[in-house]
């Protein structure tokens, strides 16, 4: 007989995640109560915001406590509902956790067309991630056709989905991204104008070249040293859309940031952002990106381990930024 | 016969400026050719933002370049016309540099009324600094009655009256200021609900104390720890109009601001501006201001030094922190 499989929070990590953290345990596979559905997840997303969760610090969402499921998303089929609104076999996206399979009143989930794009791609690019690229660059950055758009971790789920999009809007698309596998693939399979390797070790002088006419909206997943070179390149009334500061959630101590004088003056608006705050364009940027992936104008790579119980490797690798455009784990 | 008194930038500082970076030269009162006018002027203003033009560094305007009479604002009397627009006797605003005798086409200039406020004002209050306060809050943070507004070099010809826009625009006004002296001056004279003094040195401990419901609104003149510290009590959407970064001008190296994933977990909107990009508020800003000061609903304090040979000693003052209010140099 099946069992549930899940991953619990173990330990809160002290700097690096390890594996040592989280706890990989079977249970019952659950049973849909009165208004309530069980959900066999297909696939988990690994997300870099799952850090934060993973301490006590205050942050926008409530820390995971200890022994308990870890937050993700996933993408599953409804195989049991005793709810009004949900059918078996019907595919659902939403906040179930790393486990295969979750019971669920509904909340926060919704019916996903399994056949527009690949069931995947509602937990990457056509979904949280594609969202947020969407509301941070075309809300907070709001690009104008001829302007330089600046992006680091080019090639994650949310960076590769900025660079194209800054594309779409008429813009040169420039990544930051480690390695030179990542920047070629930045370049010759996203179409972005150019990529600077900020494993290089001369990153100023590459981002200089690559944005001749300066950086008019820089998207921000990193921060750190890499943040304080992009300001160093910023245009007057520049937007800074600041989505997540990947480099200082497993350092002890917090970068001291030192251009923060650019901002002054330049002029620069920066906008701290969670796609969440926005449920109004939340519909509508996945709406949008469906079709755009349908039509083929917006392109995306996966990496995708293997299993359940690969998801804590899986997660800390992409971390350290082994993966090539969005991490999800195969569930079935 | 009377001679011109002129204050010229010697040398560029490094660090801390000094009172040789500047020379002092007499020169002949300047004579009006066709279309220009003659102004005698009566106050020199002294901002922190000279420090900039100090610097070959690039900021938002050029430096001031070595054997040049330092950059300034100054109100005065118009002494001799050959322009068609302006007549002697007439008071005008604007930005003829450290010296006692200037020459003009009229360009920058703004007549003043001399009866509504008293002329330093147009300096201070009613001038640059005010239409900063102005700008910046109501327009950047746009506080709302009941939010918390928390400002920094609150005792500063611009803090002073971003704390009274607060209170006017029904928010609890917040202080940072050094030294027990500028902290009473905030409260008891200016309004303000509570001032921090930072050099008290529990810095965060007193802003929890005097902020209980957090911050919605920051202005900041100051940069450096006290920013950093700042940081650490926003509120959620809350917003930050960065004005000035004064602790950093002197410094030999920026400081390195730990904080800024406070602006991303609290979605913060943080935008850097600079008081003439805004030419369309300025004189709005100002009428309001000059209204608000007849009024008596503005208050402010003035730091004279005596004649133009001081100037270069009271900037430095200035620069220190020693002044109350508003920083003049009074000419005639």
């Amino acid at each position: 007989m099946p069992k549930n499989l899940q991953v619990l929070l173990a330990s809160r990590p002290t700097g690096w995640v390890e594996e040592s953290n989280f706890k990989i345990v079977e249970s019952e596979i659950p049973k849909a109560g009165p208004g309530e559905i069980v959900i066999r997840n297909h696939w988990l997303s690994l997300d870099p915001y799952m850090r934060g969760r993973m301490s006590a610090a205050k942050s926008y969402a409530a820390p995971v406590e200890i022994g308990e499921v870890m937050t993700g998303g996933t993408v599953g089929e409804i195989v049991e509902s005793q709810h009004p609104k949900f059918k078996p076999g019907t595919f659902v996206v939403g906040p179930l956790g790393w486990q295969l399979y979750a019971k669920s009143d509904g909340a926060g989930l919704t019916v996903v067309d399994a056949k527009a794009v690949p069931l995947s791609a509602y937990l990457g690019v056509c979904g949280m991630p594609g969202a947020t690229a969407y509301i941070g660059l075309l809300e907070h950055c709001a690009p104008k056709p001829g302007e330089t758009v600046l992006v680091s971790a080019a090639t994650g789920a949310v960076g590769g989905v900025v660079g194209q999009l800054a594309k779409l809007a008429g813009c040169r698309a420039v990544g930051i991204a480690g390695g030179p596998k990542k920047c070629d693939y930045a370049v010759k399979e996203l179409g972005f104008d150019a990529c600077v390797d900020y494993k290089a070790g001369k990153l100023l002088d590459d981002l200089k070249a690559a944005c001749p006419s300066g950086v008019d909206c820089y998207f921000e997943n990193v921060g750190g040293e890499v943040l304080d070179n992009a300001f160093r390149v910023l245009n007057p009334f520049s937007r800074v859309a600041l989505c997540g500061m990947i480099s200082d959630y497993n350092a002890p101590e917090p970068y001291g940031v030192k251009m923060l004088r650019a901002l002054l003056v330049n002029r620069v608006k920066l906008q701290g952002f969670i796609v969440f705050d926005r449920p109004d364009l939340y519909q509508r940027a996945v709406a949008r990106l469906v079709r755009w992936v349908a039509e083929g104008k917006i392109r995306y790579h996966e990496t995708v381990a293997d299993g359940l119980r690969n998801a804590p490797k899986a997660f800390i690798g992409m971390l350290k930024g082994q993966n090539l455009g969005k991490q999800l784990v195969k569930l079935v």
